[in-house]
């Protein structure tokens, strides 16, 4: 129970550093990265996963609960090796998530603090925690992120039927791959813990013109993810 | 055969949705990718070939009809372990592919609705689904979609040759190297069922403002691909 | 001896007809990529040598003389499997790569035909077939290419001493890396074969507006990666 | 001890070659990645520690003295296969690092030299020399380099617990994360020798234009890096 806590919060605070951080570079102002773009944004996420993977390799690196929700759904037995699917397990894993995912907000945002403080933009500010729509309209944004989510977890549990040696690498170009495709719409949170945990830092960390943290949105990148993920997981049954 | 069904229009529905929804990121208004450039169509459609060969390894992830037409050229005996060359393989190859484009494309529609619904411009929204030319020249164009097909097929039956450890990577680079140096004229359809199934999929979908799906174009994108993909494959028998 | 010709003329041909294709669909007119960016034309030219080496695995993909040079300089006796080191094979390859990047070219031609004929830039023209100095210094500009050749060879012949999955990958990721680094003076030839093939073809096809095929500059990209790469194959004994 | 100075002299000129190579690319005046963006010079030097890594693998490529100083707290015993770690070896490993990375900016010197010699932004010469920060401040500046470098650091020990094919390609894509990612604020170091030995050689070289060398930041990219690298190879020991 401990090694997943300790593997599972180290990994995926180590994913929202990288990707709060890559987010903050390309949107902040005065930043190196200023207006970089966004496949600048789907490789810095992409790549958050690969050094959270490396990190987070021996529990089986979910750092996602609708990873997590998946592998329940698919009904394998084990979440990683020696670690068996139980209540109690699950629950550790969605805790270490969440309380990993806001302790890597929390570094991100330490690492542009002079660029926090002096950013007037206050939807810049919170789209580099947390995602937003570009259109609002709960439902079909529901749907997009099922539909992203759904892309990632089944293609992670296919990945176990392809010879391959990409390692960590293999998860990382799937999500440069659903950022570029299917991230145009919402900003594909496809994690809920990604979304919901840097979200909280945002409301409590103390940022000059941070602005709302548009609690009403954030359910979306929730329950999307989480419904898109057992999706992924009841069809990768059927492969 | 039913393996065949099932893994084809998986794969070739994954494809299309990631390869039509990068697009749609690119050229449809409002989208966190608006106008991101030439490099990230080219990694979202490599990628996108990524997930697709994941999800149908089993079947030899041909995904194309093109791939399909140059192994039977090439005269190996079979589509994939266990799965000889058939009249009937054959045509169920070719159903496959074709239906899951066409599902694929319905999905990237789906995940990008509410832009569709705003889009003004036909041509993007066109282009979001099936390739066109940016001169057109039906000889030329022809000519353009057989080299980059030749290419594509005949790289992919080299993979044997040569040890290495990439998995569905490699052919994923190779669609980000037709993409970037071959795809300029006509945009690479470099596959029929990648083209005609989401041009289909345009033509029955209810958006606003489409326009006509350019049908008069239509047959280059198919025939030029079943040229160079069978060249291809004759091509590889002397290596 | 027929099959140095065959693998290493269709490896060179992949190599320019991809290469030279990223370049007229970055440069020439109402292209899909026209001004996509150096880093399009670093992926455009690094993945150019994947499909190259692919190709032509067997004999060892040398596809360039300066990495025949280098192979010759450090002494190891096999330019690949089974094939020495004799006056005859070392001919054969520098005839096969000279062919293979003419033909090359003219595929790359056949491909962008009608973005060639409707453009009028001489300079995009002679750019998408071979290199030229931003600034023209042609000592500096031989020193450039004796640099970045260096490092082609040098890293090409290290590649044995480490172990890795990679296959082609490896090279191709160095050719990005030369590309971004140290393309930015002269275009990086560092390769005889693929400056000198690409120029005669510029100089006998049929291209309106064409304008001059510069061979007052031609010598530098061919003397300074024999050069380059013949020092970078000495340099690698001492590892 | 003589095979430290060979490699790591070797290893980490590659690195500040090729590093340095890029940013002059994007950032002087005239060349043909001018105003490339923020992604290429990421994949520059990312891909420069992968040149690196190959030259260097025998003594381990520690190319850095934050890896050195991270191995050291980690405890491991050695630097590399049958390098134990000592004083001696600690300062060879030190020595070379800092000899390469002058080398190395002088080569990239030579590379671009009409460039240099035409450049009239003082700023631009020095960022292709070593880095600076957006908003100059040193507490937070020291902040953003220790994040950066112990990500690095932690990583780089957490790779031995993950089976892959990557080898050198590994590291290259972590440092393209960092880049992207934390890049932001100052321009990631993230090692000392990498920032202190172009600074030297940006000290000495005769450039026209080239303004001071900005020593008073100069001790934030060397302690930074010390510091995180310490911290990572203390924090991977739990692991």
């Amino acid at each position: 129970m401990a090694t997943i806590f300790l593997y599972e919060i180290a990994g995926t605070a180590m994913l929202t550093l990288l990707g709060g951080g890559v987010v903050a570079n390309v949107v902040l102002g005065k930043t190196k990265g200023n207006g970089g773009g966004w496949l600048l944004i789907n490789f810095g996420w992409g790549l958050a996963v690969f050094a959270g993977v490396w990190t987070a390799y021996k529990t089986g690196a979910h750092l996602n609960p609708a990873v997590t929700i998946g592998l329940l759904a698919n009904g394998g037995g084990e979440y990683a090796d020696g670690i068996p699917v139980t209540a109690a397990t699950t629950i550790a894993y969605f805790a270490a998530e969440m309380i990993g995912a806001f302790l890597g907000a929390v570094l991100a945002w330490m690492a542009y603090k002079t660029h926090y403080d002096q950013e007037e933009d206050a939807g810049a500010i919170l789209g580099s925690f947390s995602t937003g729509p570009e259109i609002r309209s709960y439902g079909w944004n529901l749907v997009t992120e099922i539909i992203a989510t759904f892309v990632l977890v089944f293609i992670i549990i296919m990945f176990g039927n392809t010879p391959h040696g990409l390692g960590p690498l293999a998860v990382a170009l799937l999500v440069v791959s659903i950022g570029a495709s299917l991230g145009g719409p919402t900003g594909y949170s496809i994690n809920p813990a990604r979304d919901l945990g840097p979200r909280i830092a945002h409301a409590v960390l103390p940022i000059p013109n941070k602005g709302g943290s548009d609690w009403a949105y954030s359910w979306v990148p929730v329950l999307g993810p989480l419904i898109g993920g057992a999706l992924g997981g009841v069809a990768a049954m059927a492969f």
